[in-house]
């Protein structure tokens, strides 16, 4: 390891009171936290199961199994059992222990994380709590409550972040001066070796399985490195990204094994000048939608708009994919708040032509007063001269 | 890489009429898959995103967005189309496509895979269906009816995760002998070099996040590395895995780092005891809960009955928890199916003492006629004299 991590400590208590408020406008006095990366930016406690129940009173009860009773226990140390408070549901269901902390706590309007929770526990959920005799109102959180919280960075988070992406730029830049995709080896091995690069520049892992999609497999915008071995002249797509600190940061770069035909050369460039529309696009004030537009007017223009199957780009943070979405709107999306000073999301554009090639260009950026500024920074590694 | 995956190809059509014979065994003729993993054991489809649809010919549609569709072609036409179709989602919400295509196919009963979609897509989709003017029966899936074909391997798979034990072990002896966990370097140096043997013996990509847990900290059974120095003549729990040809694998060591004390000592033969009792109970027949009894009663004869927080074991398969689970009955559990040939899981009872130290020991067997097989070959790497 390197530097340690930022070392300023997350403000949890801020954070508690800004869900709480978020949570008494939607008219609800309880908020039942399913998704485990918002218990985490909210209490701090990193797990793979739990629950958590925050009160009117800016409380938040962390209902956990055996394995994280330490780990909550610490949590609840570290931000105050003023704030935080654990509550042990040994080997029940976690629904009964929510029904019973409702009926304890006499809640009224219990909002669910609807998109965290399933089916099958919010069903286990209402019978546990018509069992119970409870008699208030179950339904779903506003969309994204803690989500939207969490689309802006505070500095503590752009501290981390900004370094990730200088550590990802170092990492990159060393897969493309060492030329770790090159002819003769496989998908898979170039992937194993990226990921070793990852974590000798101090990420803790991968944030997503690395993506080494060579020849006609680049055309497949997510596929996994395979056994196939790089050939010369091909195209190969390079899309991976690390957890720093807890932060997220992802890149793509596509480059060429030799000498691109000029149908691939003129695809790369078309993608590479969405890419810059798209950074350009981001601004404070901007609509996700907007920067969407912006690149996907470039690869239109190219005759590459059906190529262009994905968003433009995604917030990055406690997750990999977050808030907010750079998409076109579906029919009945609702819209998405402008962009502000301290979100941060990559610009991705890319065009996949089946039996051709696919071209994906990614780098990670924040919004900043002035527009927004690069996290990453990391050379073409397209061949120049044709 | 090494000797490349077994390369019997899996028998998809197989799976699917299985599948579809349980699904018409419940009553409906339609099944909705939104897990994953089981959309991958039934088409080949590895992918983040997705649903299919088994109707009561036998047939699966694939529904995936445009990132997909050239995967889900690549298994359509190595399946037969008579039995795979892709139907394409384009930027559309799934919930609508599925909606689409139970009033094209005529679909009167859907059963969903109740604990792999959200509470919001449910409802989702049962907004779509009734606006499409659909008035058939939607209900969740008979529990985990494609996880409990899952349960019992096939000889392909078999013959993967034979061999993937026997690579996790390869790495395992190493990281013993070579004492990758020593005094001086961080939890997350070594998990890093784990990670990289793991990656150097063929292995995809870890199966989860490598825990090392030492000192004070091995007391939280699923501790993330940390910045936290290794110290001389501490307790490390090491627990890691692999995905090898998609199959997982999994074991945990805990290691001491120069002279145990006497009760640390007499934990660590607790724990290591309970582990043989519980290899010992797996046998065709024998019920899931019946083999977590039979190590839990040996930490309970030890007093350790209550620092044994967890079950005793978990399923290995495309996902590294899967069915079976081997635990205690919870009030309202479904009887677990017994224990069947072919059945693959892990066998790893612990003991976790705050303030103290925390033990766990974990191989992975199969069930075969005889009793069982283990699946990891690996010295213990505790210091036997005192």
């Amino acid at each position: 390891m390197r530097a340690p991590v930022p070392s300023q400590p997350f403000d949890y208590r801020a954070r508690l009171t800004r869900a709480t408020a978020a949570m008494a406008a939607s008219g609800a006095d309880t908020l039942l936290i399913a998704h485990l990366p918002n218990l985490r930016y909210l209490s701090g406690l990193e797990a793979t199961a739990g629950l958590g129940l925050l009160g009117a009173d800016g409380r938040l009860d962390l209902l956990v199994d055996p394995r994280y009773e330490a780990a909550a226990g610490a949590c609840a140390r570290a931000v105050g059992d003023d704030r935080i408070r654990v509550v042990a549901t040994g080997d029940d269901r976690p629904t009964r222990a929510v029904a019973a902390q409702c009926l304890r706590q006499r809640v009224r309007h219990l909002a669910v994380e609807s998109r965290a929770i399933s089916w099958h526990d919010a069903r286990q959920l209402e019978r546990a709590l018509s069992a119970d005799g409870w008699h208030g109102v179950l339904d779903d959180a506003p969309s994204d409550l803690v989500e939207q919280l969490r689309r802006v960075k505070d500095p503590t988070e752009l501290a981390i972040l900004r370094h990730a992406g200088a550590r990802l730029s170092h990492a990159a830049r060393g897969v493309l001066a060492d030329a770790v995709a090159r002819p003769g080896r496989t998908e898979m091995e170039v992937a194993a070796e990226i990921d070793g690069r990852l974590r000798a520049v101090g990420f803790s892992r991968p944030a997503f399985d690395t993506i080494v999609a060579s020849g006609p497999r680049s055309a497949m915008p997510h596929a996994r490195p395979s056994a196939r071995v790089l050939q010369a002249d091909e195209v190969v797509v390079l899309d991976f990204g690390g957890v720093y600190g807890g932060y997220c940061v992802d890149l793509t770069r596509t480059v060429c094994l030799g000498r691109p035909t000029p149908d691939v050369n003129a695809q790369y460039h078309a993608v590479l000048a969405a890419q810059r529309a798209g950074c350009a696009a981001v601004a404070p004030g901007a609509l996700p939608a907007d920067v969407d537009r912006a690149a996907r007017q470039v690869l239109e223009a190219a005759g590459l708009g059906s190529a262009f199957g994905h968003g433009t780009g995604h917030g990055l943070g406690l997750e990999v994919h977050e808030a907010p979405r750079l998409a076109r709107l579906r029919p009945g999306d609702p819209l998405q708040p402008a962009l502000a000073v301290g979100v941060v999301c990559t610009i991705e554009p890319g065009a996949y032509v089946a039996g051709r090639a696919g071209v994906r260009i990614e780098d990670d950026v924040v919004v900043t007063a002035a527009g927004h500024d690069r996290l990453t920074d990391v050379p073409l590694g397209w061949p120049t001269a044709h």
